[in-house]
């Protein structure tokens, strides 16, 4: 195992009524943003829920965050709360508007182009206090650090992280998200399980309760994913994946192993360039990334084989191409398309997409071993072709 | 899987060479107690790293904690904070030292009797910051908000818990704990073991993160624990047993779920009449609470017995006895002995043990379904005769 720090300060209320102790968490002074996406949230009662627990509070609204938050959006609200002197951030929403509200909540504070934080690597010295209600699980924002946030001017997709925007406190209680469309409760299934794959999948380094923890995530995901997919209103398969989800990316699996981001780095790519679903892109490039970096990640691809999908019959190389198959399986029963043409993205993009990632990249590579380049990048997404 | 809230804010410094980072957990201001055992820490090398790498501070040392922390010992320490104005303390040693760490912080910051805290549940309400150098994997006590605390003058060694103690920082570097005597490691591994058992053997609540996490510490413990007492400097396998100590009682895998604590609650009493080793008691207690309890609890044993053990043949009864002879078997192995006559306990202490502790208990009993009286006491340490 390798060294490590590790600390994660959010305070995770979950279940059933938990908005309810909203105010128990807020001093009663705070002047608080209330920041959400489209608009559901007022169809399917959180808002009221939100707004009654908040009765006391001095609130302003700003609505119409995106799909993948924009930049020039967050600039807005930037605005908003320095102009209201806002003191406190209440995201209600998915990883979008909780990573839109971190962006936001460092970007209050400074006087520069918040922008540069993700490009030149601007420190976060300082960042209003932020909560979060979750309504829809996937990214696990609501128990990180980290925030995506895409240009549009530029069509870029890029990644912070600061210790500063941990949320104070997040509210996950799965009734919230009974009435999510199944593409998205099963996009979310995919961006978790694409989150634990990114912390396991990469070679051993003797740290064996990380991987039974990760283990554990996928195999919470592969039996409760279908079920809360199946019935969506069935409380306990939709609050073991909300608490899958969360724990996929809050920091605890990753601690002491190596790591390999390729898959969102290069999904990131997909996204930002043919607006295809977060999570779809993972599902496409996923397969390929493991099928062509098989030799490097073997030794834990065998372990995935065996403790995910039980395949213990068969030489080593067919044993592994039975796990990538069941991953693909996997994804398609959830109704996540793997190929590029189910998203009309045509062959010819894929030199678009390397040379564009290639670029940002420079000498560093992505991958566990930064080794994946140009070429990598094409051979992986030409598997999915 | 019941509602539940979840915060630790603890941070980990996980490694080799962490106790150098001190300092950039410290501010430059603090007036530091170090507080540490019976002095083991000036023979392995510990406290000159401690000291070289707080060259700077203003420091003043309390040794001489014991292994069940003594009320009357904090005292002293609370004496000479509150004569010397000191404003941190630092806890370099084992769940011994962390718990008195945390007695101590809050008994500084209170005018009161602080064994109020325990004994008529007084809240602390302000505590000093504390940081710990843990030398000794076992409790937990370095990720967590609980201390246990004995009273020489009544015999009574008990417990308490408030959110104002977790360590601001813990250091764990497993090569401090090389030096140790393999009965404190054994005693290490059976104390963490039974933490997982109280949060996991209980009844199903449909939580299969939380099962497998807690599995996942479980099988860690069983592959690495005879590992790292075969080659107490094989450092991945201390590693390892060390980070799965700290997660077995950290509050995560016990998040949702029904706990039963009746182990350490009899261990506890064992300890406090006949000194026998905290882990020692508990491995005493749990297969006679598995046994007594196995109709209540056997959904939890079944999955036990194949998750764990991998047995999988024969019909239910069978297969929980060998779960539980699998157990002590594991104990054993460890050279930690799982019988009364062992410690030199005489059948007659039995009822003692379940008067003393039922007059404590009064209405509400031990276990998940708060049903554990007298007479299952008497009959759980009857088990071990």
């Amino acid at each position: 195992m390798y060294n490590f720090q590790f600390k994660n300060p959010t305070k995770i209320l979950f279940g059933k009524g938990q908005i309810a102790n909203l105010p128990k968490e807020l001093s009663k002074d705070q002047k608080i943003l209330l920041l959400y996406g489209g608009g559901s949230i007022k169809k399917n009662g959180v808002y009221t829920q939100v707004m009654q627990a908040l009765s006391d509070y001095d609130i302003t609204e700003f609505g119409g965050i995106e799909a993948n938050p924009r930049y020039e959006t967050c600039l807005k609200a930037i605005e908003l709360i320095k102009q209201k002197k806002l003191t406190f951030i209440l995201a209600v929403g998915g990883g979008s508007v909780i990573d839109a509200t971190k962006f936001i909540a460092a970007g209050a504070e400074m006087s520069e182009d918040p922008w540069k934080i993700i490009t030149e690597g601007l420190p976060v010295k300082k960042a209003l206090p932020i909560g979060s209600v979750l309504t829809l699980s996937a990214t696990g924002s609501e128990m990180n650090s980290f925030a995506v946030i895409t240009k549009e001017a530029t069509q870029e997709k890029l990644s912070f992280g600061s210790a500063k925007v941990y949320p104070q406190f997040s509210i996950l209680d799965p009734e919230t998200t009974f009435s999510l469309p199944k593409r998205q409760i099963a996009n979310g299934i995919v961006d978790a399980f694409s989150h634990v794959m990114e912390q396991y999948m990469t070679y051993p380094v003797n740290a064996p309760l990380q991987d039974r923890f990760a283990e554990g995530i996928l195999l919470t995901l592969i039996e409760e994913g279908p079920k809360t997919l199946a019935n969506p209103e069935d409380y306990d398969s939709r609050a073991n994946m909300m608490w899958a989800c969360t724990m996929a990316l809050n920091g605890l699996i990753g601690v002491g192993v190596p790591q390999d981001w390729a898959t969102h780095g290069i999904g990131h790519e997909l996204t930002a360039l043919f607006e295809i679903d977060h999570a779809r892109t993972l599902a496409v490039v996923m397969p390929g990334l493991l099928t062509h970096k098989s030799e490097q990640k073997k030794e834990k691809l065998l372990q995935y084989a065996s403790r995910i999908w039980n395949l213990n019959e068969g030489n080593d190389e067919e044993r592994i191409q039975n796990a990538i198959k069941r991953t693909v399986e996997f994804f398609e029963s959830l109704e996540v398309k793997t190929k590029l043409a189910d998203y009309d993205v045509r062959p010819e993009a894929i030199s678009e997409i390397a040379n564009r990632l290639d670029k940002r990249l420079g000498n560093v590579g992505l991958g566990e071993h930064r080794d994946i380049k140009k070429q990598d990048i094409t051979k992986i997404l030409e598997h999915a072709l």
